[in-house]
């Protein structure tokens, strides 16, 4: 069977490669409404490509925001059934000056393919709909196989709840398996076995009614950009604790040996330094590296802007100063909790010289999938028999919001398998997908149905 | 004399204005490289009204910049000069989308002319060529005039100090009269007798060498908008004193007996606030809403940025952050010095997770004029004629850089005579200036001519 997979890949490899650049070409940003026309046209050809590689039926399915693609392969009712999700849509590209090449014209480049969406999530959930060709083609599938690939995760989901509420006969599944995250290299596979949740918001503080001359005014009106300023300084302690009164109540502090298990994943400091070009980590005190981006929360300042920002100088004493903050969480935290925790502090913080508005973007819980399972079980077979060793259980610092979602609807539980790697500059200038990684996640997954149906 | 004056700006005043309103359709913004044209365009137009003014000679004199606008009517060497310093330049308009009308396309609404430059200072300095037309045409110039009309105030007068130095002859004078700065109300004139100095910053905070998944990272690698925030916030204490080491050092402190004068200024808190539209005021303890805007040095943050700040969410933990930051400086503090330790200290205060690059924009000195000098008295008198009271002697909290530059190169003194309004939105938004007040600055300047010349 492996030689009909590997074989079939092989010679199909071009085309494999050819066709995820098609994907990558169409600029489906979900948070621009300048992009409807083409978040549309990319769900009708991901609709497409699934009939193209084997789905019996695919169908575009509206919500009341962009549409999902569902897809499935159904062999036998009696055989297990693996629900494949993923995400069409993709984060905006700016900074775009910053780009080597258009954000949209995917180049190939030292064996990597750089342009949005390579790595999260076109190039991710592609491969799974090039797994099913390969086992559809050498006749050798032995699950059912439905997909779910949706046009607003990179906009927190918000009509993803009621859809597959809506729809639990049609999803229906023995496990969902996902892949849009990363694992630590090629030479140490890992698995997730958990992400962590989200409370994006954004709050508006506004001073005086107009843009005031800074001369005329300034030291006598309260400044929005400084207020600002001085509320977002004071939510991390000189230890980079939070300081939000109950932010940590709810968070499962991790056991020691969970900890010592963590710790012995392999983490070269002066490289992760290095190749981000700093000279210093920063992160709360008491935690390393990796417990800081995987088992701690914390709050990021995702943007600011106020008064002047173009060329030269201008002397103003802004109206309004803005900032877009999030909050990842950890078990067993809330996010609904920690969004209105957010808004409220911030409200109660601010002076009477400003008035704020603050609201929230969107959101997502935390998730922890058990490594005893028996999805988690042929993820770990099915890495093992293409990368030659066991792979490391890790949490992932990153929030995948539909998670909770899906286990609450659907009562199933979610596996991870991320072939990404975190230098892939997901959500930044220049992402990109290695097509290395590419190939071997399309060779890695057929192990797993074929593992998790024998099981 | 006063009727002979006062009939022929009667007669004349639908053309004075219109005169007005074509200097202010051109968009003679300084700060950006595209209105370079339009910059020489309205140097050309100022020079032509100079001559149909009633000037002896106008020329447009280049500099390493925008070109300087030149214009004299030598009536005797033996009367005394006075030369008028004024700046055809503006400010940038941004934001544009909160202008009622386009910036550059004046409009006249409930008596007041809003555009950009209305009253800063296009609508100021040309009150001084009406007032010297009217003075021509009726035969009754006493003094001699020059006109310095420069294009680089807005971005700091770089190349005005070796200009004036070459041209010490050209610009020789006994008195420098300068209409750009405003006056309590038409009720309560005033004149400045001071302005604050000015250092003018930018600070640009890197930390990843790239925007970096604030899911990934988050947690675990310096925010330059948090660090940045964390920085700015520092500079000022819970007292808004500022905390830069050696700040006040240089700082003359206002005697008891100037406060009390000041305190004798007209000043409704209630009505300053409801005008601003602010429930409280900021500021620094201790001192009233004038000091504090007019003998007190101040940071204002004029613009920040940083990541992501389109529609929608973004989880991005951003490369830079970068805040424009000004000081306003008064007797003795030295606009170089303060410069250089504002970049120090930020340099200083900025964690070793980032790198700091910041530079000076431009900066000017503080200066203060003597209430005693022929000039202030001449003016004094001039306002006292036309609007029936003694003016008030102020501090303004604005900043023309050009005037020590002026006196040291000139050795002469320089009167503020501004007629704009605080609310004249200068710097901001629906910049305007009203009718009245352009008419009663023409009525106004011939009397100051003739008290000059007089004493």
């Amino acid at each position: 069977m492996q030689t009909a997979w590997k074989e079939y890949q092989d010679q199909n490899e071009k085309r494999f490669l050819d066709e995820m650049l098609e994907l990558l070409r169409i600029p489906s940003v979900s948070a621009k409404s300048e992009h409807k026309d083409d978040m549309r046209r990319c769900a009708d050809l991901v609709r497409q490509r699934l009939l193209d590689s084997g789905c019996d039926k695919a169908e575009v399915m509206e919500t009341a925001g962009h549409p999902v693609v569902f897809g499935e392969k159904i062999i036998d009712p009696a055989k297990p059934t693996v629900l494949v999700y993923g995400h069409y849509d993709v984060q905006p590209a700016e900074p775009l000056e910053l780009w080597h090449s258009g954000p949209f014209e995917p180049v190939i480049k030292d064996g990597k393919v750089f342009a949005r969406g390579s790595a999260d999530d076109k190039g991710q959930f592609y491969m799974h709909v090039k797994a099913l060709e390969t086992m559809v083609r050498t006749n050798s599938l032995e699950t059912n196989i439905k997909f779910l690939i949706e046009g607003e995760e990179e906009v927190g989901s918000p009509n993803l709840g009621s859809f597959v509420g809506a729809h639990k006969d049609l999803l229906k599944a023995d496990v969902i398996l996902i892949s849009d995250s990363s694992m630590l290299s090629m030479e140490n596979p890992s698995l997730d076995v958990g992400v962590r949740g989200l409370s994006y918001i954004e709050i508006e503080v506004t001073g005086p009614n107009r843009d005031l001359h800074s001369g005329t005014y300034g030291g006598g009106v309260g400044n929005p950009i400084t207020i600002l300023c001085k509320m977002i300084a004071s939510l991390h302690d000189e230890n980079n604790h939070i300081t939000i009164p109950g932010f940590y109540s709810d968070v499962v502090e991790a056991t020691p040996e969970e900890r010592a298990l963590m710790g012995r994943a392999p983490y070269d400091e002066t490289e992760y330094k290095s190749e981000l070009g700093v000279k210093e980590l920063w992160g709360e005190k008491g935690y390393t590296t990796n417990e800081r981006t995987g088992i701690r929360p914390t709050i990021e300042v995702n943007g600011i802007w106020g008064g002047y920002t173009g060329e030269g100088a201008k002397t103003v004493l802004p109206s309004k100063a803005t900032a877009k903050i999030s909050a990842r969480l950890v078990p067993n935290q809330s996010s609904h909790t920690i969004t209105e925790m957010l808004l409220s502090h911030l409200r109660s913080i601010a002076p009477a010289s400003v008035t704020v508005n603050a609201f929230e973007h969107h959101g997502g819980e935390p998730y922890m999938t058990p490594i005893d399972s028996k999805g988690y079980q042929a993820a770990s077979k099915a890495v093992q028999t293409t990368f030659g060793k066991v792979p490391i259980p890790v949490r992932g610092g990153g929030s995948i919001p539909i998670c909770s979602i899906l286990e609450r609807e659907l009562g199933t539980k979610i596996i991870f398998m991320g072939f990404g790697l975190d230098n892939d500059n997901l959500h930044s200038p220049n992402e990109k997908y290695n097509i290395e990684n590419y190939y071997k996640g399309i060779e890695t997954i057929p192990y797993f149905h074929r593992f998790f149906a024998q099981q």
